[in-house]
C-alpha cells in the first residue's frame, strides 16, 4: 500500500468534513474496540477545531466514548463501502466479531491510545467536551480536534484532491438503503470576498 | 421553467441533509429578508425531525432567526455555485442589495411567512428550538423541521434522482477558497441490514 499519512494542520481539519461526507466513529475503553458509521457528524468551529456527531443511544460505540471520553472519527472511502454499510448495521452487543466480519482492520497513531480505521483518507482524534444535556436530551455530541492526519494521496496542502486521486478514494455519503453517493467533481467560483 | 416542488414527507426529510450538502439558510423579520451559506448543517434527529445549523455572530441572518424563532433551510444546486458563494461572503450589513447582487430571487410557500430560494433542489421549513447555551457558546442552532419539499425533477419517492437528473441539480460540497465538489455517482452496497 503507497498510503502515505501525513498530519494536518488544526486550522485546516475542518475541511476533512466541510464537504459532508458520512464517517466511521471508533473508540477504546476497558479493552474492547468498537466501530459504527455516522451520516450526522459536522464542523462545529475553526479554532479551536471542534465537531458534533450524532450518537443513538442503542450504539455501543457511544457507551465507550461517554466512559473513556476520547474517540476518533474518519472518512472512509468508496472502496469501504461495504465496510461503512457493515459497521452502521451490526452491533457488537450481537455480533462479537462485527469488526473482523466487517473487515476493519485498526492501526494507531502515536500519542493517541485510539483504534484507528485502516483504509480511511482522514482520521481526526478528538476529546469529548462533556455536554450532558446535549447527550441526553439530543444523542449530540461535541468533540475537540486534538489530531489531524490524512492520506496524501487524495488531501494534501490543505485541500481534498479527488479530481486527481484513484476514485476509490473519494468519500462517501449515505442517503439511506444502503445507496450512498461518491463526492464528485469540482466546481469553482471566483473567489472574490476581498474584492466585493 | 419545468419545476415541480414536491411535499416531502417528514419522516423522509433528514434525507434532504443526509448526504451532507452546502445549504443555504433564510429568514424573514421585521420587513427584512436575508440569505446566507452555511456548510455546517447536518441532521439531528429522524421523528419529530430536527436538524442543527451553525451560524455566525456576525451573520445578519442569525439575528433575524432569534427575532422571528423560524428559518428556512434549502439545498442549493450546480447551478447556483456562483449565488451561493455570493450570499455566502457579502453581508446585508454593509451591502443592503445583497440578494439583489447575489442573484437571489425569493418565493413564497403556504402556510409558512419565510423567504424561500428559488431554484433550489429542496426547502425545510424550520422552527428554532430555543437553546441559549448552544447558541451562545457554539454558534449552534437547533431546528424543528416542520414542513419539507423537493424538485421533483432531482428528488422524489424519498430519494435523491441525482444520477438521471441534470448535472446542474447536483448538490454543493464546500470547501474553501471558492471550491466546491458536487455530489457524484451512487455508490449501492447490498442492504442486509435484516439479515445480518
Amino acid at each position: 500500500m503507497d498510503q502515505q499519512i501525513l498530519p494536518v494542520a488544526p486550522e485546516k481539519s475542518y475541511r476533512l468534513l466541510n464537504h459532508g461526507p458520512t464517517v466511521l466513529v471508533s473508540a477504546r475503553f476497558g479493552g474492547v474496540d468498537n466501530v459504527m458509521a455516522a451520516a450526522w457528524a459536522c464542523a462545529l468551529d475553526f479554532a479551536p477545531p471542534k465537531l458534533t456527531v450524532v450518537l443513538d443511544k442503542s450504539a455501543k460505540t457511544r457507551d465507550l466514548i461517554e466512559k473513556r471520553g476520547r474517540f476518533a472519527i474518519q472518512v472512509p472511502t468508496v472502496a469501504q463501502a461495504d465496510l461503512t454499510h457493515r459497521v452502521g448495521h451490526l452491533s457488537l452487543a450481537d455480533t462479537p466479531d462485527k469488526l473482523a466480519r466487517a473487515g476493519v482492520e485498526l492501526f494507531g497513531i502515536e500519542g493517541h491510545d485510539l483504534p484507528f480505521v485502516a483504509g480511511c483518507s482522514a482520521w481526526l482524534a478528538c476529546r469529548l467536551r462533556p455536554e450532558p444535556g446535549n447527550q441526553a436530551v439530543y444523542d449530540l455530541f461535541i468533540g475537540d480536534i486534538v489530531g489531524a492526519w490524512a492520506d496524501g494521496r487524495v488531501f494534501r496542502d490543505g485541500h481534498w484532491r479527488f479530481e486527481t486521486a484513484d476514485p476509490r478514494l473519494r468519500s462517501l455519503h449515505y442517503v439511506a438503503g444502503g445507496h450512498f453517493y461518491a463526492i464528485g467533481e469540482p466546481v469553482i467560483v471566483p473567489d472574490e470576498s476581498d474584492d466585493v
